[in-house]
């Protein structure tokens, strides 16, 4: 878990990386594609989905001249669950202090 | 909003980073507490905490001879909204291929 935390967050501290995330979640892709919108060189860009497929958020597949990009799900939820117990706790102490603080201020009405 | 992602997951591809922040998450605690868990010599602690400090994930003040680090709870609610907005357009697709599938399997039926 601790390494796959690693891989995924350092494979999302790039925009273009998030980028070709935030377009594989609605479905597979061609690379062609997927480099269209980025004004980088096309061997740049293929080092990035290179960064993307050995972190295992992505797997492509090549029929033909073609090479198909799909997401893997599992490390985005495993960030996203990270994420949410580091808020749970977060807002779990919020909670703790305002009802410390209406404790004092009961206290300091009676 | 890029570049905080960016530094956010930058900051938290590296687990003695995260566990700070874990930590901190139930409240703000000394530097000296902080390190206690590492095994990691001192100067190479703080790095770490200059590294969070400087991505806006932490804020620490020093009274007398001690710091005392607290968590920044905006970046980390931006990083699960960016999160949440993948999981919610991957299962929307998930949804709408299971749709689709009905469909078919109706119209073989019918």
């Amino acid at each position: 878990m601790t390494n796959n935390l690693d891989t995924f967050f350092g494979a999302m501290s790039d925009p273009t990386r998030r980028a070709v995330i935030e377009r594989l979640v609605s479905g597979p892709a061609a690379v062609s594609e997927l480099h269209a919108p980025h004004d980088i060189a096309l061997p740049t860009f293929m080092r990035h989905l290179m960064v993307l497929e050995e972190s295992g958020l992505v797997r492509s597949e090549k029929k033909g001249r073609v090479r198909t990009v799909h997401i893997e799900a599992a490390p985005l939820a495993a960030a996203e669950s990270w994420l949410q117990k580091q808020r749970a706790m977060w807002e779990g102490r919020l909670d703790r202090l305002s009802l410390l603080a209406e404790s004092i201020a009961k206290a300091e009405k009676g």
